[in-house]
């Protein structure tokens, strides 16, 4: 998936403390028309950091969205006003600005934080890790949230799942892939542990903004890149400048997005401006995976019959080598520390029994389906 | 899936006017030690029939925690009473109560209401149809919402999905399947449109309520019978009584389950009541399939290692005729009328493009990581 185009302009933004944001909001109620100052309603206002260019289709769409739900479900007491990456913070920095309590929220991908934990790739996605529903089951059912909430309140943060893009692409290649070696010496844009996936495979993975993967593919200065999938993809027009597009993406195969909110201002809200926020976080959590669903499948078909694209699979050595290396990656991401082995031991054993039971229901029922 | 054990009371029950509804409210009201009565304080009680038993797992659950949760967002200015199958009307009869407004709510599922018109079904789940995503991704995106309330309205009802069992499993048998010629004469508890496909085989379909399935199996009187799928099987015990547990449930590969609130009641709410009965139903779609798959999972893990259950998949053979079976099925039901050929057009045009988009994504992906 993405690390998105960020100019971090924290150096020239001013950071907003809490005294400072609470004089601002009390400033603009003075100013506004209302009948009574928003102190006296309780009417608040959060600011929100995102990873995310602004209404970016489904990424950046979903924070918009809880925002809405939350303005409609509190009738206006809360409202929470969005920066883009860049805008208040760089897009990295959004987990930090949230923590100090220079922001409120924040609305990302929790793996972007994995300098300050390894942990916090595991609730993003993981190669060869959980689907959306996988990841949902584990969250909710299986112990997930439960160990989220240890991890993150050490940084005073509270996280939610919130968005899920569901299985990604394998991304836009200029070069054919059939083997293991074709990995050696290819210029690829993937972050993150896919990255260090292909890096171990022998090739050059390095981890470019979205708006430099166009012209990069272009020039040939990258041989490769991943981004998200169909919907995403095809509104960057990768098309034009690459001629295969592999499936699936194994880097990415349920990419869940996470809204985290700084504990004290979680802990001022009421009882129920606390059950908002987590509901709105569900309901965004599942209309995004029907909206990415939805939208990719669309996408694709544009793609295939108008644009003539090239859809391949990776071919069964290609997957077992991917396959194989991610473990080793996984297994060396548990050992850096006794937190995050506890988090990984739980997340594999969930995806384990997740896996019997999706063989014989939903993936021995798509299969038939499609093939009787 | 189920049609639930239902002792009709209706005739016993004395249907309860919104005149009385009112009234008792302000009784409740008076009597309770509240400072302030709840009609002053604009809180009110809203009566959800359900068809189910009560409290039954995931079924069951979903009401009480849809109400939990709308509870909790309006800090108790709206609370809803549960009625069970039978407590207040029959199952089958909360569609009506809710159209009539005896009731206020239900929680249930649409082909229910098949009778009224067989475009319901469509909303729940058919034969060789959609899985819960590509169902969420219909309703929120695909139009489905937009077509369900146009059919609902005619009966005065504003619906929404609101809980999703995933894909179930083919049910119970004590003789094995093997060709198509082995439904003949098959004495088989399936209801609705799983149940016209096995007539359409040779079996006798029936649908019997599910507290009468473990002593139909056990005495003989029925050869197989589907119900949900492990967790929800596991309670009934009926590794006891039958023989092979089949795979994949091609009659409900993920059955919506949804909640209806008669019109004039949704008018009379404010925007954010709305909001937040919207959010908390989309919030518990999102949770119920999480949890039917985390227990459906575990469950069958039981299953197979405790009580020595045979799982066994159909044949090509027989998935192929179940699948014909479906579709002519499917056909004949959209042919009944202008308005049910144009919901099952919608429908059918949405699985296509997803179909497409998950053979390549989600299916190529579990398939990978399972086989090498």
């Amino acid at each position: 998936m993405t690390q998105t185009k960020q100019k971090t302009k924290s150096s020239q933004a001013k950071p907003v403390s809490r005294r400072n944001l609470l004089s601002s909001v009390a400033l603009g109620a003075a100013a506004a028309s209302f009948a009574t100052p928003a102190i006296a309603t309780g009417k608040r206002t959060l600011k929100m950091v995102t990873t995310w260019p602004k209404n970016f289709p489904g990424l950046g769409t979903a924070p918009e969205n809880i925002a809405k739900r939350i303005h409609a479900m509190t009738d206006g007491q809360i409202t929470i006003k969005i920066f883009a990456a860049g805008e208040l913070v760089g897009a990295f920095e959004s987990f930090d600005a949230v923590s100090t309590g220079t922001a409120d929220m924040y609305n990302g991908a929790e793996y972007y934080w994995q300098g300050k934990s390894p942990a916090f790739s595991f609730f993003t996605s993981v190669p060869f890790g959980m689907t959306a529903q996988e990841l949902n089951s584990w969250i909710y059912f299986g112990g997930g949230q439960e160990l989220w909430d240890e991890l993150s309140s050490n940084f005073s943060i509270k996280p939610f799942m919130s968005a899920n893009t569901g299985v990604q692409m394998g991304g836009w290649f200029n070069k054919e892939i059939n083997t293991l070696e074709d990995f050696k010496g290819l210029k690829i844009r993937m972050p993150g542990l896919g990255g260090e996936v292909m890096r171990r495979l022998g090739a050059a993975a390095v981890a470019l903004p979205g708006g430099e993967i166009f012209p990069s593919l272009k020039s040939g200065a990258i041989d490769a890149s991943e981004w998200v999938g169909p919907w995403n993809d095809q509104a960057f027009g990768f098309y034009q400048v690459a001629k295969y597009y592999y499936c699936p993406g194994i880097h990415e195969p349920g990419a869940g997005l996470s809204t985290g909110i700084n504990l004290n201002v979680w802990n001022e809200l009421t009882k129920a401006q606390q059950a908002i926020i987590t509901n709105a976080c569900m309901a965004e959590n599942e209309s995004t995976l029907a909206e990415y669903n939805y939208k990719n499948a669309s996408a694709l078909e544009t793609l295939v019959k108008k644009h003539k694209v090239q859809v391949r699979s990776f071919s069964p050595e290609v997957m077992a080598g991917l396959k194989s290396t991610s473990e080793t990656v996984l297994r060396d991401i548990a050992a850096k520390d006794a937190f995050t082995q506890k988090v990984y031991d739980s997340f594999k054993a969930s995806m384990i029994n997740s896996m019997e039971w999706g063989k014989l229901s939903e993936e021995a029922y798509t299969r038939a389906r499609r093939e009787y």
